[in-house]
């Protein structure tokens, strides 16, 4: 297997990008190839002192910023990092590709030079989300690819989703919700009511509707949301839980009494802290390209580089990519209603 | 000042309904009339030693349900408390209408009894968030009330929200924002960028785009959204919060040492608690109807009636439905394009 890694992309490249691929293909077999400029990978690769044999580094003189039009960016900048990543996908040449670069990019890139799936009609950025104190998530999309949303993608969303946490969780017959305005069938705006019905007249383990206070709770696998509201849903919840945790270590802090008190509680604090640590998750995949692309955060470090290319590996070996393909090509597996 | 408060609205009336009002009567001049079934209610006020006289208790015979079709309740139970309430506001025989009743019917009352201002579209469910830290709230509308939104809403929603947070809390030419998934100015679905271009014409003291991870600890005074994602938004940072808290508690009270450093910080976790605790702030107003309708939450007690009660009296003496007709049927004041 041939890893594909921006070693350009988000705030702390290269050198944390290369010292998490350092970690990783310590410990795996597959080969990761760093795209970015050849002299500062290789300088990054040297300060880690690494002697191994399965990191290739990828000549790409360019570099796509956050702040360029991405469509054109990626037309225009055919030695960028993603230009050049998504074209070795097309070409047949890597198994996976992975950044922390623009997601606007990104997307343009898989569109324009990898490709959708065929009869997927607009990818989605699915992310794992924390179900609080029963050590698993919910994979929840789409979170921001398409803002502009039909029925039909929430559909696709929820066969898409199913498909990954199958093949790479293991679960089989994945419990499928419709985030909503209320829990009730016939709850929400136009969008949501024609998606609920899709959903409920596909294969799908379809259990309705769900609300946004009950997700971090429920035991359900896949979330299925329009881009614009699954966006607001994950940047508002993670945005509550930054400030909360921020506020418990500020109140527990103040004075001496307090102080001591979270002195003593200091494991238990840490350990809740690790529980709402998305980043040993691994980069965010982006369903429906023809092949396994992994969306990373932009703040990402060494450890998320490390767990996001070792989370790559179970989506390349059970051909995701390949059962959405096959799924939304056999329309009577799961009663899609699917038009070409 | 006369004051409608439904006695038979939320999971806890009418025992908390009427304790609630009693506290709230003990403290001020205005009367308050509590609607609902006479003997029930008297019985009630009797139990918390009432002997004053500005309680009033307006007989009603019947309740509408959650579980009923929302509009179809309110034009058959005549009698209903909501029914009764919106009549009573739209003969002027009251000043504000407090209720922990279906929201549903609440918004169906108010738009075929009580009506809407002229000139505004949709009424909107306006929300307190709390800014962490900074002793303060955002006025994020709408909630829930359109799931189906426009532009030209969104728009009102802002005027609306700049017109309460003025009046109520004293704030000259608040901040404004829209909720989106990017803080760049041409972010968003197209809901989003029209609304956007509409709210930067206006006279609003608009700031742009702000994402649902920021509006926590951001200084701004008005969130606008529409009432799906505004939904989405208050649900999940709610879910988030709740979780957190509970993870928080349990946490500190695993093992004998994270006991003791509980029992030590408990006081500073309170302080914590208490500032996402939105029984302070009063009943959620719903901006745009032709007088002071508020929706307190369906699980409210006691202290949260109390506190709706007394939050409702800035709300009528600074004329906030008035200033709102005045705002929309100047259209030189705010530069609105409004076309009625």
């Amino acid at each position: 297997m041939r890893i594909l890694l921006d070693g350009m992309g988000g705030d702390y490249a290269p050198v944390e990008i290369v010292k998490g691929a350092v970690a990783a293909a310590r410990e795996i077999d597959d080969t990761i190839a760093i795209l970015g400029p050849e002299d500062r990978i290789r300088e990054c690769l040297e300060n880690e002192g690494w002697q191994g044999d399965n990191i290739e580094v990828i000549n790409c003189t360019e570099v796509i910023t956050n702040d360029e039009a991405p469509a054109m960016a990626v037309k225009k900048k055919k030695d960028s990092t993603i230009s050049k990543g998504m074209t070795l996908m097309k070409d047949g040449a890597a198994d996976a590709f992975i950044s922390a670069g623009s997601t606007g990019a990104l997307l343009s890139g898989g569109l324009l030079l990898l490709g959708r799936i065929k009869g997927i009609k607009r990818p989605a950025i699915a992310a794992f989300f924390p179900k609080i104190g029963m050590n698993d998530t919910t994979l929840l999309l789409d979170c921001g690819a398409n803002v502009d949303s039909k029925p039909e993608y929430l559909l696709q969303n929820g066969i898409m989703g199913s498909i990954f946490v199958e093949c790479v969780k293991g679960k089989t017959n994945p419990a499928v919700r419709l985030l909503n305005v209320g829990a009730e069938d016939a709850k929400g705006d136009e969008l949501r009511k024609e998606a609920f019905s899709l959903l409920k007249d596909s294969d799908l383990n379809f259990e309705g509707n769900i609300e946004g206070r009950d997700v971090v709770h429920t035991d359900c696998d896949v979330v299925v949301c329009d881009g614009f509201s699954g966006n607001v849903f994950l940047k508002s919840s993670e945005g509550m839980a930054l400030a909360l945790l921020k506020a418990v270590k500020e109140k527990l802090t103040e004075g001496i009494r307090a102080k001591l008190g979270a002195a003593l509680s200091y494991n238990k604090l840490k350990e809740l802290k690790d529980e709402f640590d998305y980043s040993q998750e691994g980069a965010a995949p982006i369903l429906g390209l023809k092949g396994a692309v992994l969306k990373m955060h932009g703040n990402s470090k060494a450890l998320e580089v490390y767990y996001a290319v070792k989370k790559a590996i179970p989506y390349v070996e059970n051909d995701v990519t390949g059962k959405i393909e096959k799924a939304i090509g056999k329309k009577s597996i799961f009663g899609l209603k699917i038009t070409d």
